[in-house]
C-alpha cells in the first residue's frame, strides 16, 4: 500500500481560508505498527474545523488538513493491530492519539489525557512522526493509531454516523454522566449540529426533551426530531421561561453567545439538576450561588468523548436508527462550497462530504 | 406527658439579639399522632442560627427559638409512629417537615421538597399547628414529626453526633454525590465547623484530603484531623497554588467571602472534577468556560441532606469513631456565652450546648 498518494483540502494564509481550501498532496505520518490506513468515505464538518483553518488554534498553519468526523474503510493494518482488519468500516473523531500510559488512558478516558493529539490541527506525539502535523479527514486517506479508529456497526448508516464522532459524543458524554434516561427531562439550548444530535440522543436514551431556540423557526424540526416541548426565546428570557421554571433535570447548552444569561437558564432546572456547556462562551458565566446551593445544582462543561464512549454511542444509535443525525451530503470535490454553506448556517443539521472514489454514496 | 413545660432560648428585637437570648416558656405545636417529644440533651450551634435570630430569614421574629443540630431522648411517641420508642436517642437536623407526597419526599430526598419546614425559623406545614412557628433545639424539649428524628446508633457519642445533623450532612451529601472515596483526592477550603467535618468525613470515606486555609494557623489542626496536605493561602492565590494545579477531584468550599476567585480554585481540579459550594457567596461566581469545558469540570452547590443521608452518615461515623466532630461543650444555661464565643470564632470546631437536666454530659 505504499503507492497511495495522500491528498487533502489544505488551508493557507489567504483571506477567508475556510472557503479557499486547496486539494493538495501531503506526506502522511510514518506508518507505525499500531497504525491503520483508512480510505475516507465520509467526513462531517464541525465548527472547530473552521476555527482551526482560520488560525484560532495556534495561528494559521500553511497546508493544514482538518476534518475530524471521519468514516472510511480500513485498507492497511499495522502488525501490532489486533482488533481491526482490512475492509472494516471505522470512524475517527476529534482525537487521534494520547499518551497511552496515564490513568485516563488506562481507564478508557483518553480524551482527558493531558497530551492528547487533536485531529483538526494537532501534531503526532509518538514515534518517528512525532511533531509532524496531523492530517484529518478532509482527505482521501487517513493514517493514524488504530486505537482511535472505532468500528462502525454494520447496521449503522456510515454517512450519518460521521457526525457522531465529534458532535454526537460531545453531547452523549455529559448526557450519560449526568444521568439522562427514562424519567429525566432534558433541555437542549440551540438547534444546530450539536443541538439536533442532543435531541435525538437524549430521546434515544429515554428522556423527554425540551428544545429552546430563538423564535419559532425551528419548532417543527424540534418536534420532528423527537422533542415534546419547544420554548421559543426572544429578548426577555424571564418572560419566555414563565411556566417552565423547575422543569428540567439536565440542560445541554450548545450555543456560543458572547455572554450567557446563566441565571435565567438555571431557573429552568429542577433540584439536583445540571446545565452543561459544550461550547465556549467568551465572557465568564455569572453564576448566582443561592439557587446553586439551595437547589443543589451544578454548572458543568464537557467536550468530545473517548473511543469507548463513541463505541457506546454507536451501539445506542444502532438500537435506535431514528436517532441517526440528519445530514446534508456534498461531494468531496465541492469542499469549499460545503464549507461556505456550513458557514452560512445552511446545514440541516450537519454537512458531510462524500468521497465517491472510496465508495462513499451521495 | 402533657405536664411538660417547654422552654427555649428566645430571640427578640434587641440589639445583638444572638447574644441577648432569653430563656422563655413557649407553646409547642399540637402533638400529632406522627410526632415525638424529645428531651434535648445536646444541640450544636450553626451560623444559620445566628442569621435566623438576626432576621436574615424573614426579619427578626419575636420569641423565635432556633437550634437545628438536636440530639435527645424520646419521651413520648405518637400512635402512628412505628420506628421510634421511648428511650431512643435521636437527632433532628435543619429540616423539621416536608410535604410527604412529592417525588422528592417519596424517594428519600425530603430536603429537596419545595415545601420543607426549616427547624431554625420556619413554620409547621401540616395539621392543627399549620402556620405555628417551629421551635428548634435551644430548648429543653423538641416536638415534631418522628420522620425527621433519626435514631443515633448506640455506639456513637451523642454530643459529637449533634453537629453531623446539619453541618456534617451538608458536606457528606456532596462528597457522596460527587464520588469521594478511595483514590479520590478531596480539597477542603476553610477550616471551620463545616470544613473540619469535611476533612474528617472525606477521610473516613477513604479519600486523601488537602486543606486550604489562610496562613499557617490551622496547619497543625488540619493534619491532626487527617489531612495529608495543607495549602496556606494569602493574597496571591496563583502563587499559593503553584505546584497544586490539577491535583484535586472534589473541592468542598466552606468559606463565605463577599466574592470568590473561582477561576483560581478551579485550577486545582483534575479532569472531571467538581467544586461544591456549601455556603452562600453574595457576588455571582465568575466561572470561566474554557477550563469548565476542556477539563469537563462542574461548579456545584449543596446544603443539608435528607434523613436517609443523616442515617448513612451516622453509620459511617459509627464505623470510624475518629471521624466524630471536635466539639466544645457549654452548659445550656450559658447559651448567650456560647453564642458570643461562637460568633467570635472560638469554636474548635463546633460548639454544643448541653442540657444536663435531661441527661446531657459536659
Amino acid at each position: 500500500m505504499s503507492d497511495i498518494t495522500f491528498k487533502g483540502w489544505a488551508g493557507s494564509k489567504v483571506e477567508n481560508p475556510t472557503t479557499h481550501l486547496t486539494l493538495k498532496e501531503f506526506t502522511p505520518k510514518h506508518f507505525d505498527a499500531t497504525d491503520v490506513d483508512v480510505a475516507v468515505r465520509y467526513c462531517g464538518i464541525c465548527y472547530t474545523d473552521i476555527g482551526s483553518y482560520e488560525g484560532e488554534l495556534g495561528g494559521i498553519v500553511e497546508d493544514r488538513v482538518c476534518g475530524h468526523e471521519v468514516v472510511g474503510e480500513v485498507r492497511r493494518v499495522g502488525d501490532d493491530v489486533k482488533d481491526l482488519h482490512v475492509g472494516d468500516i471505522v470512524g475517527i473523531g476529534a482525537q487521534t492519539d494520547s499518551c497511552g500510559e496515564c490513568e485516563w488512558c488506562k481507564s478508557d478516558q483518553e480524551n482527558l489525557c493531558s497530551t492528547k493529539a487533536l485531529t483538526f490541527g494537532g501534531q503526532y506525539i509518538k514515534g518517528p512522526s512525532k511533531g509532524h502535523p496531523i492530517a484529518g479527514g478532509f482527505a482521501n486517506y487517513w493514517r493514524g493509531p488504530a486505537h482511535f479508529a472505532v468500528k462502525v456497526p454494520d447496521s449503522l448508516d456510515p454517512a450519518s454516523s460521521a457526525p457522531l464522532l465529534c458532535g454526537g459524543v460531545t453531547v452523549f458524554s455529559p448526557l450519560k454522566k449526568y444521568g439522562a434516561g427514562p424519567g429525566k427531562r432534558v433541555g437542549v439550548i440551540g438547534l444546530g449540529g450539536l443541538g439536533h444530535m442532543a435531541v435525538l440522543i437524549a430521546k434515544a436514551m429515554g428522556s423527554e426533551v425540551t428544545v429552546l431556540s430563538r423564535g419559532a423557526a425551528k419548532k417543527d424540526d424540534a418536534l420532528a426530531l423527537g422533542a415534546t416541548e419547544y420554548i421559543g426565546t426572544g429578548s426577555d428570557l424571564a418572560a419566555d421561561f414563565k411556566g417552565h421554571t423547575d422543569s428540567l433535570d439536565i440542560i445541554i447548552c450548545t450555543i456560543n453567545p458572547a455572554s450567557l444569561p446563566i441565571d435565567q437558564y438555571i431557573s429552568l432546572l429542577r433540584p439536583r439538576g445540571t446545565i452543561v456547556l459544550v461550547g465556549i462562551v467568551p465572557a465568564p458565566l455569572q453564576v448566582p450561588t443561592f439557587p446553586l446551593i439551595f437547589k443543589q445544582l451544578a454548572v458543568a462543561g464537557s467536550v468530545i468523548g473517548s473511543p469507548a464512549e463513541i463505541r457506546e454511542l454507536f451501539e445506542l444509535i444502532a438500537k435506535h436508527p431514528n436517532a441517526a443525525p440528519w445530514v446534508n451530503k456534498y461531494r468531496f470535490e465541492d469542499m469549499n462550497k460545503a464549507m461556505e454553506d456550513f458557514g452560512a448556517g445552511k446545514a440541516k443539521y450537519r454537512l458531510v462530504v462524500v468521497n465517491e472514489e472510496n465508495g462513499g454514496k451521495l
